[in-house]
């Protein structure tokens, strides 16, 4: 797979990535380390909280998107680097059983004015569970080098 | 420790978390899982990378907040819940030895128009390391229920 150059990107471009499936075990580990809270940790305790059942932490989600863009053919020669994030948004809970995959669309090729060998992309990556439903929406700033001369 | 509710929180209140190590270790763990790229995976390629050094996955980072946010003072009676980010920021790399805190201050509280109960938190989480500086700056908003009648 060629990495890409800033010159390789143009609005309204689409990559998609494989899927994940997400186990129970997978979002109590997280939880565990990072998450430690009910709903995330215990299923029985989850039915009485505002997600109503065991639901994955969406900083969980956060990572497993990663990784699924990281697999994805999205490929800028730096890495996926972003530096920020405009938005991140949650829009429902990432269940046990649940089937993940990350649709990224180029929403602006930027080339940088202070730094001529490189730019920012404003991309959005949508994760969607096995229904087609959005889980999680960000739109990360990508560094991006322009290509050799 | 007592739960909070909407009426608890005020514009400009502090809340500060414990301290959390990273080690070398949890950052490749973490990298392996869910972000396998060179300048979170091995510490000699990373030195020809934009990082150049073995640096934490943004997420990682994200993560580490979250679990120094549980384990503060700062206890909305429904849990620590948030559905969106406005943004989130990596101003500096997350090194191995770094030791994090999180500074989060309540920016607005917002009663809901539609929702008599409940209500949002606008708050602003920066994680500092050990020399003080800002290594992840994130606005969550949080979703908390106003103090039963």
């Amino acid at each position: 797979m060629e990495r890409m150059y800033l010159e390789d990107f143009a609005a309204g471009q689409v990559f998609r990535s494989p899927t994940y499936a997400v186990t129970e075990a997978e979002i109590l580990d997280y939880a565990k380390r990072y998450d430690p809270q009910p709903f995330h940790l215990d299923a029985e305790a989850a039915k009485s909280t505002l997600f109503g059942g065991l639901a994955a932490s969406g900083w969980h989600t956060a990572g497993i998107t990663m990784r699924l863009i990281v697999d994805s053919d999205f490929r800028p020669a730096w890495g996926v680097i972003g530096g920020r994030m405009e938005k991140v948004e949650w829009p429902r809970p990432v269940r046990p059983g649940d089937v993940l995959t990350v649709v990224s669309e180029v929403l602006e090729v930027v080339p940088s004015r202070s730094k001529p060998t490189q730019g920012m992309l404003r991309v959005q990556c949508t994760t969607l569970n096995q229904k087609g439903e959005p889980v999680q929406v960000i739109v990360p700033n990508i560094v991006v080098p322009r290509r050799p001369a």
